[in-house]
């Protein structure tokens, strides 16, 4: 199934009145692939909320065939300065007012705009195209989910070939993990690989160091792999070579919260009972205070993108958004735990696209 | 030599009157590190007109340990929307004006910004920062060096080990040449590595594919390291087996012109007529139309930073400025060449940072 850009772009200009707006000059270029599958370095999109007959994607001279490519359905202008453009365009064609993505545009771009010649009113008009793209279709759950698949392949493999063991450094391990993921069909990875041993596992977002793996340790691995552009985000934690009793009582605790956290993934809920749920496993254990981040976030064609899942969480979540559940919890000096699967809110319940074990492990 | 974060402050002190500001409020995250040395994800800081004891950093708790480690000398301040926090201080202490980085901030921050209580005003103050990154100190020129010296070795191993060969696809080429980087002391990558083998040669910014080399292809390869968050970048274009003369011919135009380019890099020349001194050799060949982007750019803490080197350049070159020197011609359908080299503008001649040969190549 290819992705259905014109019915995105129909759903945005769902929303053009309720913004007061009659058209959205979409500059985010996520935003632009999103609404035309455009993947250039350059472009600008004016959304006319008569229909896609009025509407202009503008890039420069150098993705003149790939913008032939990519975006077959629309008119396409060929220009330096893209958005500058659509708006020239705007003013010769008497539009009544261009949203603008407030969000996303710099306060000097907006100066220059508006010293233009005409004038058309300009009207902030931020995050349309984020609301869109929190909810995902179907076609954008099957990249998540080949994501994850790459991810959840480059670890098994990376266990099998014995790559986690003691005598190696973190930094090591992440590229080993890194260039696995792309051997198992990513594109790219999502973010810079975070492999924390011992004491750093402690350390929620640790960049991999030489420090060296020993017997006993926490590893914590956090990874994700991209493909056509959307991310996964998976974290697993295992102990090396034998376990202590603290390891596994941390362990259980995360995994109990996690599981907690998933169960209350359902449409309706409040992003912070959600998070809320997870949290309370761990306050009940006495841990509360080493808990030090929200629960969760959404994740597609950004790695941390709507919606947050946090103690501050006021949304309310949807069927088709796609999420991470990662509580953990840190003791300094010592070590921590986290556990993290991406998945995606269903009518029953939520779907888990990180297929690793979740079991304890001891490699 | 450390970086002398103070002297930079103190330089950056030395524009704010011109600029109108008594203060700035600096929000761009590399310019922060400039500024301080710290390199969290999230930080502002007001660089006040009187003074470092003025002056303060703002991050958030996940940070408190490593801002107290980067930016010993400087008041710190924990707070999680961190340039809110200081813009509040800064009305709380009567600041008298409180420029911005009109170029980084959203028209949408700038409007929550405004609806903060009290009424410190918020003046544009644009690239402040950005102006003082293109000189480069002697501390970022050893950075530069070193990021440079990565990818010269990790070129040199990967040749010696016979990895430039008939068989191997542009994607396999690239994430070997991306790893050697690492194995030589790199940090990062500075931006996905281009391969493009044949006619994908003339394709300026080809991204590998599974394109196979063969005998008697150019193989471009354009890429950099990043070490302490400073940019190399260099292109060397190859023939695989056994060279054409059309070949040889091409790659000793590109040669030329970007000697020529090379030895017009002086300080107090046109920006425009360094790309000039470079395009005319292309141009009396009579390929002028086969030249088709801009001559260099500036390099740093971003691989892509002031100042352009093109057509349309109109600053001029000062001593200490660090750029690329990277034309091409690129016969569609055939192939191409590209020669890059990272340079320092000198009171003398340039200092070349890219120290692999530049002599025609058959692999």
């Amino acid at each position: 199934m290819p992705a259905d850009h014109a019915a995105r772009r129909a759903r945005l200009r769902a929303l053009l009145d309720g913004a007061g707006v009659r058209s959205l000059l979409v500059t985010d270029l996520l935003n632009i692939r999103y609404l035309t599958g455009f993947t250039g370095s350059n472009a600008a999109l004016l959304v006319d909320g008569a229909g896609d007959d009025r509407t202009v994607v503008c890039t420069d001279g150098r993705y003149v065939t790939q913008i032939a490519e990519q975006v077959p359905g629309l008119r396409v202008e060929i220009a330096r300065g893209s958005a500058r453009a659509l708006i020239e365009l705007a003013v010769a064609e008497n539009v009544d007012s261009v949203g603008f993505e407030s969000h996303v545009v710099t306060v000097e771009q907006l100066e220059q705009w508006q010293a233009l010649p005409g004038a058309v009113p300009l009207v902030p008009a931020p995050r349309l195209v984020e609301q869109l793209r929190m909810i995902k279709d179907e076609f954008e759950v099957g990249q998540l989910r080949a994501a994850c698949a790459a991810a959840d392949a480059a670890l098994a493999d990376l266990i099998a070939r014995g790559g986690l063991r003691p005598g190696r450094t973190e930094r090591e391990v992440g590229r080993e993990l890194e260039s696995l993921m792309l051997d198992h069909g990513a594109n790219g990875i999502s973010f810079e690989t975070i492999v924390a041993a011992g004491a750093n596992s402690a350390v929620p977002h640790h960049r991999p160091t030489d420090a060296v793996l020993a017997d006993g340790d926490f590893v914590k691995l956090d990874f994700g792999a991209e493909v056509g552009g959307y991310h996964s985000d998976m974290t697993r934690t295992y102990v090396l070579g034998r376990a202590a009793d603290w390891q596994r009582e941390v362990y259980d605790l995360v995994a109990a919260a996690q599981a907690a956290g998933r169960a209350a993934l359902a449409p309706g809920a409040l992003a912070r009972d959600v998070d809320a749920a997870a949290r309370a496993v761990i306050v009940e254990a006495g841990h509360g205070e080493l808990f030090l981040h929200g629960l969760g976030h959404g994740v597609g064609l950004e790695i941390h993108e709507a919606p947050g899942i946090g103690q501050l969480g006021t949304g309310t979540l949807s069927v088709g958004e796609a999420v991470t559940v990662e509580p953990g919890v840190y003791f300094e000096g010592r070590g921590g735990v986290r556990i993290e699967d991406t998945l995606v809110v269903r009518d029953d319940e939520p779907e888990l696209l990180t297929l690793t074990t979740k079991e304890f492990t001891v490699v």
